[in-house]
């Protein structure tokens, strides 16, 4: 690791200090205490995040990373990989189930290219790559490791460029190929036989996904992962994709800048997990926003301690089962800063 | 039954045409098929109750109906009786959690008391009540069974004035004891022991628990309830609250009147399988929220096909569930109205 490494730069510590006034006002509201579930402790976590009694979350933002995988030519997806260009231009002409969305929600939607084939300007989308594509992983690394750190960086440029100053930052993907891709970096990461992380992705049948679990089984033997030779880097290189590098370095910075990041489904899990092994400190910059239907997502989030908000049996990526819980996470700031106390209403206490 | 009870009067069918072309709709969205999870299933409910392609929740109606208890007077919430009145002055002053989401979600929030201990007018609550609280009924019917029906009737007041046109319609509840009644009726109209029912209500520890469930047992023993000699009226009568009857009512006239239910927790759902029991033809206008963090709920949700949106281990009331739960169901017809087709956007199907 280089000493002039951005990636393992310390994030700022939640404020202690803040929990404990945030967790004393929660038990003051007009309420049983604990009567709002899981979304007490997400208050509390946002006070901390935040440095303040009251968390608001008034100014989120969207980024969706975009990019494609040579994997795809062994038949691991139900979609052929010309989709996911013709999804960049459905999100930047507000199609897409994430650009209707972030209109809802208004809530500004950058997309960035990290790595499609898309060889010409899309209007509406930012281009920050070097490669058009990962290579096949099958036969040869998915990128070298530049490439996965120019990549990481993107997402970086894209955190400072959109991110900063916000109040939640939520990440999205696209990425025809990329739940193989996801799957091979959980299984080396997390020590995993891939049959227990691969999933139907975009809608494979049984003999579909035992296929891409194969793929993802000889990859690992090709590249020796999952074991503890492969540092998260290089893993990443080996069997990620860019706009999962993207992810992974988006993740890091926005801890570091404090902003939090809502973490969507499986991909940008996995992408979160990289993040951790890199940067543990911006583990608590993290909040989760559903359980996908994608099998491996379980696993991954048991081995981020995610207590995720939603369960909705999702499956579609670019952000939007983080879209769709950024109005509780909205209202869960409403309630913590705006019910009465039991003091200011004149309601007894517990007999 | 009397042939003019308004209570059994047949509620409008879905459209099977307006739902089978919702679900042409949401399979030529440009997302893979199913990708949406349960969500898509919830979009084209809605079209069929709105007999539309492209249902819309723009003008959702809160109502909250409180009540008192007669069996509090034997320790079984961790409460006072007389929280419930101090808790109507904190919905009518903006400080409760409903008042908060309702204000956040630009709902309009009605509050009925159909029957609490209240003596005096209080500013911003509707007073349509002919009794101060139910008798305890460890000893006798908690209501008569005219009572019953004035507060059900009082339900269908309070819908016919504030939600008649609304695209979907909340209900709430407030009443220290009310989770005792809850399980109670329950436990008759499921033929269940009260051990699977009773739950922990505002924060009873395990001997407050079992005190509660042996008094619901003894109540059903002293009633015969729990075999199939009573009507559900009658269960309703016996053991039941005044707010129970209300939202009964209120369902059922909702239903009738082509307003879809978006049912909240314990509570509300055990006044929906009142409803059910009643008046089969409402089933099909209920959309529910959440699976409450109270134990009773999920056989409650199971006894009535419930695919809950939520499962945040809320357990507050007063429709907080249900209305932190509206904005996916405003997002769900966001996307189902908004969203590109394959055609329209030239994405490919699959490979």
């Amino acid at each position: 690791m280089k000493s002039d490494d951005w990636t393992t730069l310390s994030c700022p510590l939640p404020s202690q200090e803040h929990a404990a006034a945030a967790e004393n006002r929660q038990n003051s509201l007009t309420k049983p205490p604990g009567s709002l579930g899981i979304l007490e402790r997400l208050a509390v976590r946002l006070a901390a995040l935040q440095e303040t009694e009251r968390p608001k979350v008034d100014d989120a933002r969207i980024i969706l990373f975009a990019g494609d995988h040579g994997i795809t030519l062994h038949g691991v997806s139900a979609y052929p990989s010309a989709v996911t260009v013709q999804m960049l231009h459905n999100f930047a002409t507000g199609g897409a189930a994430i650009s209707v969305l972030a209109r809802e929600l208004r809530a500004p939607l950058e997309v960035v290219d990290v790595g499609t084939l898309a060889t010409t300007e899309i209007p509406g989308v930012v281009r920050d790559k070097q490669c058009a594509g990962t290579r096949d992983f099958s036969t040869e690394p998915a990128m070298t490791i530049e490439e996965a750190q120019f990549a990481m960086a993107a997402g970086r440029r894209a955190v400072q460029r959109a991110a900063v100053g916000a109040d939640l930052l939520i990440l999205g993907e696209m990425g025809i190929g990329n739940t193989t891709s996801a799957a091979a970096v959980a299984s080396a990461l997390l020590s995993k036989s891939p049959d227990d992380l691969v999933g139907r992705g975009t809608g494979l049948d049984n003999k579909g996904v035992e296929h891409k679990a194969r793929m993802i089984n000889a990859a690992l033997k090709l590249h020796g992962l999952g074991g503890t030779e492969k540092s998260p880097l290089e893993t990443l290189a080996c069997v990620g994709g860019l706009e999962i590098a993207a992810l992974t370095g988006a993740i890091i910075s926005s801890a570091q800048s404090r902003v939090p990041v809502l973490i969507d489904g499986f991909i940008v899990s996995v992408a979160a997990l990289l993040a951790v092994r890199i940067n543990p400190s911006c583990k608590e910059w993290l909040v989760y926003s559903h359980r996908s239907y994608e099998q491996g997502h379980q696993q991954v989030l048991e081995a981020l301690d995610a207590e995720p908000l939603l369960d909705l049996k999702l499956r579609l990526g670019e952000g939007s089962g983080a879209a769709l819980a950024l109005p509780i996470v909205k209202l869960v700031c409403a309630l913590h800063a705006g019910m009465a106390t039991f003091d200011e209403a004149n309601v007894s206490g517990r007999g």
